[in-house]
């Protein structure tokens, strides 16, 4: 008899319900925490979840409970879906009760404001484990798309191959979800951290206007930016070329369901700050993370001219048309410095 | 007084048309080649192109001739923007009127049927000039939107930098066009050839309802493709997440304006081959080209399961779900293998 691999999700958002449906699926023991008890319950006794992803049947295997200790007991892996900033006072709650050879996985994609440190970082620091005991998954998993039972495809990394290994196994579940391992936990958390800001970036090009051309442009040189601030982290440059830093990207900076996009097209056609803001339900990540992206960027005296736009017509009042003519307007470069 | 930079551009295609009219605006004088003389004639009285850009004002100073002889005289640069197929035997024609030190600019995306060879292999062969004479210019620069005037960005690869950096300088023209140096020659010729061939992948999931997720993970996984390929052919890997790689392939992959996504997508809403062919009244590039690159994968024993699944569903009676399930029951892998 074998010992079933065991998971505790923690976040009951749209990515961490999908993540765990997809561990539940691939025969691991899941059990999802989350916050509030009414969705707890419903999750637990009718698996669905009204909130996040109406409509879609909940495998019967997935256990659901608002007590940390119950969710952690025996968990091989750890998962964080939580939103960014509030994953350290959460982590700090929970970490006594996470098991001594647990594996800590980040769903997360942020950078904490005022320390500027990725997701991992805050795991490390506030959970007290080695590097070779967190680990980050990312990639294009637009999760709405995932839970509908479309294809798609992840990246797990860890610095341990070992580790990223273990958990492809227990995530890979054909022909649905494709993991690949990577051991650039840097290179893959920036990407994530920053596409939305060239998100914003490629919104308001759109809501200008502009076709597939300047979208494309945006994407590409948003990612050559994220990689030389990637270069001065320490990430290997290939990552960026990957699911977690040209397909996340891709996938956001397209897709109709990405609110950083809308965001961007908003301000784009002309709409003030404060209207966009307004109209906007749930907040747009990159509206935050542009500045702190910008402040890692300036510690690390890396240029970022993308980011340095965005944060100038997201929070300084420059007009849509005069970031584009300062960016067309640069002097030519090669078209690759700084990595 | 200093003396003109003078260019020929050879086809009066959309994208030869739209390249000549950024050169000329650049400061150079420009002469058009075409073939047709009712077309020809056309574009040097009343500066316009209608059959491949209508409406479009072009430049007073851009001159038209149907006699290579009268284009090549005292040419720097030698654009050709020819259908691939075609420049043996076009390049053959012009090539005693060639000048002695002129640089030839491929704008070209192709493979040559049979030989396997890029277009500036193509070109060296057939002029018999050196690898420093010859440039790529390639990028997401779709002819329409150029045309239309919304800004874009280019690289200009050369083995030669000064090269490249002198053909940077006659076709910078801020804030609308930007190129970008690159010595990857090699590199962007692949990623070019090869895009139309991860287009067509992307159109099949697109028509048979596949959301951003999917397309995300055919464009990137198509990219480490392309790099594995470009890896065994001397490329750097670097290309692949630049303008050329990763920048032509999403403006390709994304815009309604593609023949190859077009194609694609008929395929996928349940068509059969012959019903698009009919249906298709340009050629879509990838149809014919996703042959030669599967030969040119298999010759350097180099996998690309996109490019083989995308050969079986357009020629082989694949179907699009067979092909699906195919690519995501792979065995699982690192992300990065084979560069």
């Amino acid at each position: 008899m074998t010992t079933m691999t065991k998971a505790a999700v923690f976040g009951t958002g749209s990515w961490g319900t999908t993540f765990a449906m997809i561990l539940a699926e691939a025969g691991n023991e899941t059990t999802l925490w989350g916050r509030r008890p009414e969705l707890v319950e419903a999750i637990d006794r009718t698996h669905t979840n009204l909130d996040y992803l109406p409509g879609v049947a909940l495998p019967a295997s997935l256990r659901a409970t608002t007590d940390p200790a119950e969710a952690l007991r025996g968990a091989d892996f750890v998962v964080l879906a939580v939103p960014s900033q509030t994953l350290r006072a959460n982590l700090a709650a929970w970490r006594e009760h996470i098991p001594p050879d647990a594996v800590l996985v980040s769903l997360m994609k942020g950078i904490e404001l005022g320390t500027t440190k990725r997701m991992s970082e805050v795991i490390r620091e506030v959970a007290n484990v080695p590097e070779e005991r967190v680990a980050v998954v990312s990639g294009p998993n637009l999760a709405k798309e995932i839970a509908q039972r479309q294809p798609a495809a992840a990246v797990v990394a860890c610095t341990d191959e070992a580790v990223a290994e273990r958990l492809q196994k227990a995530c890979h579940l054909p022909p649905w979800f494709r993991p690949y391992t990577n051991h650039d936990v840097v290179g893959v958390e920036l990407g994530g951290a920053v596409k939305n800001v060239i998100a914003l970036a490629v919104g308001v090009s759109a809501g200008m206007g502009m076709g597939d051309n300047v979208g494309a442009m945006l994407m590409t040189r948003g990612l050559a930016e994220i990689s030389r601030l990637g270069a001065a982290l320490g990430a290997d440059p290939h990552t960026f070329a990957g699911l977690a830093g040209m397909g996340d990207l891709v996938a956001t900076c397209t897709s109709p369901l990405s609110r950083n996009r809308t965001f961007g097209e908003r301000l784009g056609r002309g709409m003030t700050l404060e209207e966009v803001v307004a109209a906007t339900k749930q907040t747009a990540e990159g509206v935050k993370s542009c500045e702190s992206v910008l402040e890692l960027a300036r510690k690390h005296d890396v240029e970022m001219p993308i980011t340095e736009v965005v944060v100038g017509v997201v929070h300084d009042g420059m007009s849509p048309s005069e970031a584009g003519m300062l960016l067309m307007s640069r002097s030519p470069k090669p078209e690759r410095y700084g990595v």
